[in-house]
């Protein structure tokens, strides 16, 4: 089979294509092409393998010619985030509606052309929920919360959810939307976002690095790890329409913590030198954004999927732990933790 | 002040004129041009009107010059109907979504002149709720149900309303979507619309035609008349924002009515003989679509604007054999009603 991944040289893009490359087939079929796009090329590793191809630039340029070229999947990942759509409503519009829009256009050309509807996977996101003056927001949304986007991020996700309804509705595509929680630990630097901080409170202090944290430890917020997310993307490919049920989009498991909790599991697993990194400043701008969000989130349709959050969040600490340690830079990412 | 109805050739929009010209005012200030947006021209009595001036073609092929031309208010009805979406998948997106889109950043580009944002009320509609099989429909929708559009009509007009709520979130107009109900009696031809048949059977009757009712009398659904409408919309565009509360879409004022009560109230008011013209017919195409619509509405936020359901299916044939009564042709459309 032939998939696309688009945003596949980003952080989730690339490990989710890792994780379909060392698995090697998908929905009982093998995967024999694989192409990746995104504004830069992947990593080496990737590029590396014989079924990989990666084209590099705006989606929106390269959706003309996927016109003529079927796929039997698609994990469309490809985004601007928050931030680059609060600061620039043109970049926004134009990289996640009218670019998702001519991808759906192109896989319809395909059928029109007499060929069979891909499944596509939509990473939608947590982001689609907020606080209206007419509508509280519940603690911990469901499937069924009515969301109200409080970002132009979030309100172009919930169209495209939409969207990708309606052309399944039609027959164009196979579609499935799947709200993605906070992924974290993150690897890398910090990234402006405001929920930076939720990967940076274990990522800094176990690398050595004194981190601050902008709100209060009482916070608790829906997240989850790099490796269920994307266990959760493939499910969700993997899952009948029936199962899937619906077209309305479901939420991806996540695991309800509070920054106290992040903290004290960071202690257990690498010690109490390594949670005295992390101290308190609170920033106003961020804690008011933050105090928009959900605290929580449920994921009944994925638990029907056999999708769980994990237990707690010593087990994404570990898991990014043991990530760090088979890397080739673990002697930095990991310089704070005594071993 | 100045304001623009887009779909001003319409039922509705050209009624909405009528009413805003002879009230001559709107929000305070006096209605000093009205310009109306249509494919086809409006009639010739708006026309005639020194205020109106009139832009035939669609509304895409217009929005270019309004990015130089300040409004004070809009009120966008242009729409294609869901039968349109239906039949052509690209007239829809280009009609419902591209048009809107287009609207808005004309608008934003007079704010980004350095104008003030425009007063805009969106015209969604009560097909944005629909049952999908992870999310029943409840029997009565209310204003913080779930939308999960069932059609591409519905689905342009949720993400419209989504697009407007962020346009204003932004500060690019003053934006507010409300959701019209099924509006009857419309006067005219049926149109070939699923719900024809709700105006129909009071409609034809009354002209002395036999009419068919294509669904158990036990059928119920939100309607309005179209002079509720249209005061509803004056009433959403006249609203401070506070009273309008948040940026979510409400629901205008429904009278949830069953066939049974609609063909009771007939025989009321234009007598047996004119009720007997309604026989029943089942069709099986048209009776599986109306089983997906909700058989009521609830409109708490539009009670709160002072805006009200009519008290009965009655009021609202009185009011159409009124507005029939003062046309030109009257002895056509009142031709069955003995007087």
């Amino acid at each position: 089979m032939k998939l696309l991944i688009t945003g596949g040289g980003g952080f989730l893009g690339a490990r989710l294509a890792r994780t379909l490359l060392a698995r090697g087939h998908l929905a009982g079929r093998d995967i024999a092409q694989l192409v990746l796009t995104d504004i830069a090329p992947p990593p080496a590793d990737l590029l590396a393998d014989a079924r990989v191809s990666a084209r590099t630039g705006p989606l929106l340029a390269q959706t003309d010619a996927l016109r003529d070229e079927p796929f039997d999947g698609v994990f469309h990942l490809a985004s601007a985030v928050s931030g680059e759509c609060e600061a620039d409503f043109d970049l926004g519009l134009r990289s996640n509606i009218d670019s998702t829009r001519a991808l759906l256009d192109a896989l319809r050309a395909n059928v029109n052309a007499g060929g069979k509807a891909a499944r596509v996977v939509f990473s939608s996101s947590v982001a689609v929920f907020g606080p209206d003056p007419a509508v509280p927001l519940p603690s911990i949304v469901a499937d069924d919360t009515l969301p109200t986007p409080q970002t132009s991020y979030g309100t172009h996700k919930l169209i495209c959810e939409h969207l990708v309804a309606d052309y399944t509705r039609k027959g164009y595509i196979d579609g499935r939307a799947a709200r993605l929680m906070t992924v974290t630990v993150r690897p890398g630097k910090p990234n402006g976002a405001a929920s930076s901080f939720f990967s940076g409170i274990i990522r800094e202090p176990l690398a050595g690095v004194e981190s601050v944290c902008p709100v209060d430890a009482s916070v608790s917020h829906p997240v989850s790890s790099p490796t269920r997310t994307v266990e959760g993307l493939i499910a969700v490919f993997e899952a009948s329409r029936e199962a899937f049920v619906g077209r309305t989009a479901l939420n991806l498991p996540a695991l309800n913590v509070r920054v106290s909790d992040m903290l004290q599991a960071l202690a257990e697993v690498a010690g109490p030198a390594v949670r005295a990194r992390v101290r308190f400043e609170r920033d106003e701008r961020i804690a008011r954004i933050v105090a928009n969000w959900p605290s929580g989130a449920s994921a009944a349709r994925a638990a029907h999927l056999g999708l769980l959050p994990h237990a707690g969040y010593a087990e994404i600490i570990r898991q990014y732990i043991a990530d760090c340690a088979q890397a080739p830079n673990a002697d930095q990412t990991l310089k704070g933790l005594a071993r």
